[in-house]
């Protein structure tokens, strides 16, 4: 059992698969690959490695700031969003947590490291794991330090729009409770529904915003996140704990390089668009398959006939195909599946393959 | 004033310098650059950053285990070493620690983070920087959790060989006193000497060896340390306070790479011994400046006459020339200066610049 997706170098030796042949459905990479521009910048400028990063990553911290239309002083960069979850769990020392489940792995390791206290807010089956806002509000009561919520989630797809994240965050605040939004995917929710956008919080100060690059421009290999944080003496004090030099130069450049390159954005958001209709289209005419409604580049699904989450796994490997097998989330058992969404023809295969399968 | 060298970037825009026209004396890198071999397999391989890197990083420690004769368990990668730095410290918590400075100013840091009471073993200048080891192993017997060494030490250049080292470290595990070992820069060392080597540490479980492809490789903006462990309680402590893929795919591929090519290892250290010899001699010929002996890829000087660290940075900076005002080290004042060894003809400006600042 893997905490992650995207292994692809144990899956590849376990079942002899050269790691470039699989198609990998388990981890949540956009389909359109590494910008050519980008690719082009690295090549042109690969001298640049003799040089130590910026250790103030002032270049980079201004592109990202004007991405989300606020003051470099508000942006924290990071090794990926990773870096940032620990760096921020570590710095904080939260009492307590509540947590809204399932959700990425990291946050409970993150925050148990640091001693916080953890609960969990469950999302409900029953409710299609959609976020029950009024109980939330509720839960909120008890006053947690920290309030932990991914948005879109992962691995449920699930989305919540930005006006009543912005309820939820002032309730939070009402109580006394930072909330850590990560907003790693929101990148890829339809325009037209209203997504959170950082400018609309810029007023709440016990907001801790994670950003990713690493999924929307498909640069897992780079590492780079970032952070939005309004507060000052939040940022002191993960300022005073974080590490010198944790960003590479490349994932600098990238940063700098990317988040300028609206034509690549644009193309990315219409494509995984239509993508996410087709492949979530396909599987819900798969009797034995029920999909959660997607709002990320990601969905989930559960097998209701006899099959198990590993069972399938296991089939799909046959036919080079790396799902996600989503048992090891709390709250979720062996019959959760995620996978992401790719290019029409890796999408295609899937459910041919999956049609195939006998109910 | 900087907590380490290297900044060109803020540099370059307060003195109105093109960051790529400043010659760098103030970073410790090597003076060859990125291997061709590299340049060329980044290039090939670029398509490899829509990946996540491997979690394990298997290819990358058995490719280090290999250049070290040890065993792939025993090692430990990291986004440069120092994420290997603060992660020790965090990990083990170690009641009290010696440290001999003048040194490398994060090891206090990650310390004192860490809660560490720190204690200071001075290397003393009426000495000229050398390790008394005598000493030394006299005030090992107040029993301390953790001893720090780097060698060659950052940033006198002074060097103990492994002989010596090994003395030290069978007494400090005497005292139930672990060890820190910084070799970052003992690739550099001449071949002549008796260098440190792993294997020859193989023995002691007191033992966390510490290493850096940054400054050898010139590649600080790709970010790759590991560290040398053989006591698996140790290891196991790090790898559960260990975050995932901090080590991008570049340095996975960079290191897998270097550590093999023994024409750019063999080619580095020739060049390095000559041009240590060559600045340092050029160095020592000036009346006003003392060289303490080198032996790393950088040396140490003071300033005899009345001039300050600080105001010969400003006069070289107007020749473009960066060099390490070595006055915030510990124990240390504004007489101190360190420069990397760098190619000949940067070798040559600096020298005969200084030649001409009169008396």
């Amino acid at each position: 059992m893997e905490l992650h997706g995207g292994n692809i170098y144990k899956i590849g030796k376990q079942f002899n698969i050269s790691k470039d042949d699989i198609i990998d459905f388990s981890s949540n990479i956009s389909p359109l690959g590494v910008s050519e521009t980008l690719k082009k910048e690295i090549i042109d400028n690969i001298d640049m490695l003799r040089n130590y990063p910026d250790p103030e990553y002032f270049d980079l911290r201004k592109a990202v700031a004007d991405y989300n239309g606020t003051d470099s002083e508000n942006i924290l960069v990071g090794n990926g969003a990773t870096e940032l979850i620990f760096l921020f769990a570590r710095s904080l020392k939260f009492r307590t947590a509540l947590i809204a489940a399932p959700a990425f792995a990291e946050y409970a390791m993150a925050l148990g490291r640091a001693g916080t206290k953890i609960d969990y807010f469950k999302l409900e089956e029953a409710e299609e794991f959609v976020l029950d806002i009024d109980h939330l509000k509720k839960s909120l009561e008890k006053s947690y330090s920290l309030l932990v919520l991914c948005n879109p989630n992962n691995p449920t797809s699930g989305f919540v729009d930005s006006r009543k994240m912005e309820d939820i965050i002032k309730t939070a605040g009402k109580h006394g409770t930072a909330v850590l939004l990560d907003e790693s995917f929101i990148e890829f929710v339809d325009r037209k529904l209203i997504a959170s956008n950082t400018k609309a919080f810029a007023g709440y100060d016990n907001l801790f915003i994670l950003r990713s690059l690493t999924k929307f421009f498909a640069i897992p290999g780079l590492r780079l996140g970032y952070a939005v944080i309004f507060d000052g003496d939040i940022r002191s004090k993960l300022n005073k704990n974080s590490e010198p030099w944790t960003v590479n130069l490349f994932a600098d450049l990238a940063g700098r390089i990317l988040l300028k390159d609206e034509t690549y954005i644009e193309n990315t958001i219409r494509t995984v668009n239509d993508e996410r209709k087709f492949l979530s289209d396909g599987i819900s005419n798969i009797k034995w398959l029920k999909v959660y409604k997607p709002y990320a580049n990601f969905l989930m699904f559960k097998i209701l006939n006899s099959l198990t989450s590993p069972g399938l796994k296991t089939e799909l490997l046959k036919q080079k195909m790396l799902i996600r097998d989503a048992s090891n989330f709390k709250f979720l058992n062996d019959k959760f599946v995620r996978i992401a969404v790719k290019d029409r023809q890796s999408n295609e295969l899937l459910i041919n393959k999956l049609w195939s399968i006998a109910e």
